[in-house]
């Protein structure tokens, strides 16, 4: 490939099947787009639902359970479907429901020979050595948000805006922990209070709203007040007459709600608040327990979310007790980890921060009180620490997750990107000395899961080459014990395109960035094509991985089948690079991650075989917005773009996300407005189409369409197509529809 | 013109400019469509606000008022702005505004020389004669629905859902008719309660909520209470965050408001209703007042329409006291002309009915009364008559409009179509033995008003060749006196294409249908030129007509500049050709009208130079209707269609327009279904945009978006577009856009 970028990474090519094409098949989008007919045949096979029962390997299938010793791979069968039926029919205090497969069966307990199976209205403890069942939870009807507590004594759940808990089989037992819904004339309204789900819109790595303690005796949860929020009016067009579904949404500089962080006793039965003070503006994330059910910790920020604090409550009263540590940054601080305590010492805890540009684990002591005082830190922030901090590991890479412990060994497991920003491996660190070693081969994409003790692994990977392999791997000798499972090429006989990786500089000149480049099937490097760039370009995401295929996308396949090169560059504000690359974005959303896509156009015009008169760019959400910046920011270089579920104005998107990297409209008003595409109406020259759901609770319908004014008011002409009753992502066969549209769109004014 | 289809009139030849075209000026949008900035110097000029004062005819300017002699042509000065401003500046009890323009002014009293001159807050009585203000009558802020008493005691006005009646210059002597509102904490929210406004939604020939009496003294207004209709959702994309805006809506069977009459007594002060009984799913239309100020005669209607009752009510007391007439039809009635009392005999009024199958006058005797029997009707339906009927005029034509009477000849001037269906002429009925006799020429499209007196005439009128003339004319011998006005043929200099009219037989073989054909710009008969139907089809109105340029629509021409075969044919189902030329469209509406539609694809595809594998359809509203319609039964003779504002599914609409036509939901299933275009969504083979506006309150847009639902189900690929906060109509410089919307949607599809 001759291009005057300097490619830093070896080009793969993974396949050269020019000459044989002819005896290969042909994509449908029913082949390569979830929802289609086909999809399913043509995705990477798994095993669903392997998992550890201490250090037993558990597999999973209808009709049975294997266990497998990860040691000699031997396998021996727990119970079938026909056992727990029958032996769930002798259980006489509730009638259970018949068991129609074993799907989803999980084993919470590694000491104890217990399979949880779940039903709508019950969660059965089923003693599979006993072949009883052991005892049963009942659940109210249209439970959801089920979190079944350490043990196995209780059950949390929602149902609409409630909590409950449950201990027994009996639904006379359930108790409410929404005093507010007790009187049904004066209950609040319209989610005005809701209790037990995930909060602050999923950010600061928010994903439920109950949280059990260790052992658990407790519940701590989230109740939210969203009264003050205003609604977005959004309309449901399959009722007889339309209806109104107003659904709050707290927009950036606007009143957001407020939380606190309730926690129940299940032996007294009693709820306290953390006694956190006025929750106006503040963010209270990643609920943590001290590992003897006293402690509460909680990470809170404030609304500028440029301070956080890591507090410490007593569970039993709520009280406030003390900060333990506080991380300050100009931009902004983003913790989005809970505490990690040692299993062999409960007076240290692991800490996961940004704090020095790349998310490192630090080891707390909280038995070492020090003289705090203000650090700077190597991220360009400060912090304060009232306790001993040890850095557990550094460098220029990231810890991607914690996935247990060695207690033995003095080992914490963790996956990171240490071998390539591009992958995810598995590494031990030693806990005394921060020495590592890697677990599981140095290639690819691994998802790992950690037996009990920490001597085995269920490591599920992919490599560009690998589908997948399942194997168990002994953690002391990193041998793989058994393989569990090998996925075929979904796509053997099909005449698959050549798809490049490598990379290059970003506009600051220094930095690298990877990009994945796909060839027309039949690739003729005589010809001219017509190229287009997949973009999503936002924070918390990478488009591509040295995973199968480098995750080439289903719809870049079939665009380079219909003969369009096709680009994908993860720019700097993307993830897995650290906090430098994402936060150089910080209060200016677009300009710097355009500066880079058009590096990508550079690299598009230096490939002889690209026609650069018809360049086109298409994308979704932030690369909705990424797409229309870029045509409407470079009319001259895309012709054509296909704009998904944009941001269009981020003063009409939510507070949490919006602000953290814009600041609100009020403090940010440049910002704000050169992010505003609204303002750049007037520049579109070629050919835009912008889709969305027509209830996008996410990004809602006031982006695009407000843009469809500003370009009408401006004498543009964009196109627009709505799916109506979809949310921020299209589902189900409506994708497969939305890949022909945007296909016919692209065939229609780029071929 | 070699076609297959019998033309039965001429081809009229407008222009042949094919050899000098190249001297001429090309059309913009900019110059053809309402909202473009040449669109006024593109259009045809006119005298505005031109009017009789008693029989001398003004002619208002910015600066004086003029007024003609009719006779002889000569013009006075009445007045001039500056004149008025120094006699309003001497007026004392308020002060009032300054005069800008004298645009507006009105006479109303033919034998006073007052002159009415109205300002946001005032109405102002001006004695041009004597110099001096005569009265003032002050209106609330933001009154609307203004409606002066004859003889100028009176305003009412609405602001908000209220009405209110005002009689002198202070603002203090305001009287409210909406005792409902008078407490701000129970008033009525949400446009629940409305006075004093147009209701039944401005069918029925419903345009208004006030109806002052014939001297001034009394008041008729509508109440409509729709608090049990429900809302439609629409949503304000242009607040901070977007806002429900809900608006009530009764849909085709669902639950409709109800609305009473009110009777305010200027002498009283006091209000009576008419007891008309439950006003439940009932109609009450064409409010009329007897001469002698006693009595109301309202036209009722049960809620299928089938029915019609003119009933009389005592306007003091509100009682009912007879029911005068009545009509039925096994289809529909619709009456929408109030009682016309003859100026010389209170005992004598004109009634307008279809019930012989076209719209006739009827001269009602109060003095004679009948035995009431149960008629049949030459219309299909059936009448009962409790007084002496004479028909006034009879025919297979139809009575327009009445334009008032001539007392000393005793005549009533009406405007109708007896020349021919595509035309609008005036004639003087003679009352005593019905004969007529043209006025003005036979010519063309007129609209005319009549002297107090009835000797005279301002004729504005135009025909093919014609823009417009103004003329005035002496009824006595329908000679012209003068031209007012003479209006430059705005297209001059510019390539305007050939346009042809003719007529071809409808699909039931016997009716004619007039069509309006428009070539190619620089046209030549050699070549293959994309064709386009421009159809709107639905009852009410008419495409063509023999004014200039046979009503040729801006686009049309645009198009034919670009190279398309324009042709738009009126249906049945469409106006002025009479009763079962309407109706044959009941029940089913769409299947009939796409017949004859379809007879212009053999008219199309019968000219050699139309290429028939490129047919093309657009319209609006009902012609949206009409074009998915079309594009979705005949998916292999329209290759593109545009389709705007268009009904999908009759049950979104309104119960008045909708269950005329169609009944109710429940009453006609197989009607509704069959004419549900989301049955057809999957038919869809070329392509169809969908434009609407997004606030459209009108074709709701659960029209639009749950056919789009309907085809992405189906999967079937519509284009969509949306021109947010804009109604049923695109309005101001979005017509513009639009219509460059529409036009590149040809112009990337079917050229």
């Amino acid at each position: 490939m001759k291009t005057k970028i300097n490619l830093t990474l070896a080009v793969f090519l993974l396949s050269a099947l020019t000459t044989m094409a002819q005896n290969l098949k042909s994509f449908t989008l029913e082949d390569l787009i979830p929802g289609g007919n086909n999809y399913f045949n043509c995705s990477i096979k798994n095993l669903y639902d392997v998992q550890w029962w201490g250090d037993r390997c558990i597999v999973p299938d209808a009709e049975e359970i294997k266990a497998v010793n990860p040691r000699n791979g031997k396998e021996n069968l727990l119970f079938t479907v026909g056992e727990a039926n029958r032996d769930f029919a002798a259980y006489t205090a509730v009638k259970l429901p018949r068991v129609f497969n074993l799907y989803g069966t999980t084993f919470p307990d590694p000491d104890r020979p217990i399979a949880v199976i779940r039903f709508p209205e019950y969660v059965v403890y089923y003693n599979f050595e006993f072949r009883h069942v052991d005892h049963v939870i009942a659940l109210g009807k249209g439970a959801a948000n089920i979190d079944l507590a350490p043990g196995g004594g209780a059950a949390a759940y929602t149902v609409g805006d409630c909590l409950y808990v449950s201990r027994t089989a009996k639904a006379a037992d359930i108790r409410s922990l929404s005093p507010e819904f007790a009187n049904p004339a004066t209950a609040p309204q319209d989610h005005d209070l809701v209790y037990g789900q995930a909060v602050h819109r999923n950010e600061f790595g928010i994903m439920k709203g109950t949280f059990w303690s260790p052992k658990g005796n407790r519940l701590a949860y989230y109740r939210m007040n969203q009264s003050m929020v205003t609604d977005y009016p959004q309309v449901n067009i399959e009722t007889r007459i339309a209806t109104m579904e107003p659904d709050k949404y707290p927009m950036a500089g606007m009143t957001s709600h407020k939380v606190t962080v309730g926690v129940y006793d299940l032996a007294t039965g009693k709820s306290v608040d953390l006694e956190a003070g006025d929750p106006t503006d503040r963010y209270f994330t990643n609920v943590s327990w001290s590992p003897d059910e006293q402690k509460v910790y909680v990470i809170e920020l404030n609304r500028d979310q440029n301070y956080a604090q890591l507090v410490r409550y007593d569970a039993a009263t709520g009280h406030r007790e003390a900060v333990i540590y506080e991380e300050m940054h100009p931009k902004y601080v983003e913790p989005q980890q809970p505490l990690t305590f040692l299993p062999w010492d409960d007076s240290k805890f692991i800490y996961q921060s940004q704090r020095d540009g790349y998310n490192h684990l630090y080891l707390f002591d909280l038995d070492t009180p020090v003289t705090p005082e203000v650090k700077q830190a190597d991220g360009g922030g400060t912090c304060k620490e009232t306790v001993k901090v040890t850095p557990l590991t550094e460098g220029e890479w990231l810890v991607q997750s914690i996935l247990g412990f060695n207690e033995k060994k003095k080992e914490v497991y963790i996956a990171s990107t240490e071998v390539s920003p591009m992958q995810t491996n598995v590494y031990a660190v030693n806990v005394k000395n921060g020495q590592r070693r890697a677990i599981g081969n140095s290639e690819g994409v691994h998802a790992a899961r950690l037996s009990a003790s920490g001597n085995y692994l269920i490591d599920n990977y992919s490599t560009p080459d690998v589908p997948r392999r399942i194997d168990l791997i002994a953690t002391a000798g990193n041998k793989v014990t058994k393989t569990l499972f090998t996925a075929d090429d979904p796509w053997k006989g099909f005449n698959v395109p050549e798809i490049e990786t490598g990379t290059i500089k970003a506009a600051d000149g220094e930095t690298d960035l990877y990009y994945r480049l796909i060839k027309p099937v039949n690739f003729d490097p005589a010809k001219k094509y017509p190229a287009i760039i997949y973009v999503y370009g936002g924070p918390h995401a990478q488009m591509l991985q040295n995973n199968f295929r480098y995750a080439a996308r289903g719809w870049d396949i079939y665009m380079a089948q219909l003969g369009y090169v096709m680009l994908t560059i993860d720019n700097r504000g993307s993830s897995n690079r650290g906090l430098a690359f994402e936060n150089c974005t910080f209060r200016q959303l677009g300009t710097e991650e355009m500066k880079d896509q058009m590096k990508g156009v550079e690299l598009l015009k230096s490939l002889s075989y690209v026609d650069a008169d018809r360049l086109g760019v298409h994308g979704w959400s932030f690369g909705g917005f990424m797409t229309t910046n870029l045509m409407l920011t470079h009319p001259d270089v895309f012709k054509v773009a296909v704009a998904g579920g944009p941001v269009i104005d981020w003063k009409y998107y939510e507070v949490m996300y919006g602000e953290r990297y814009m600041d609100t409209p009020e403090a940010n008003p440049e910002g704000y407005k050169n992010a505003d595409l609204k303002q750049k109406a007037g520049n579109l020259k070629g050919r835009l189409e912008l889709i969305i759901g027509g209830n996008d609770p996410t990004c809602v319908p006031q982006h695009t369409l407000s843009f469809i004014r500003a370009c009408i008011d401006a004498g543009t002409h964009p196109d627009l197509f709505i799916y109506p009753g979809q949310g921020h992502n299209m589902v189900g066969r409506d994708r497969v529809h939305l890949h022909e549209h945007i296909t016919r769109y692209f065939e229609d004014h780029l071929k």
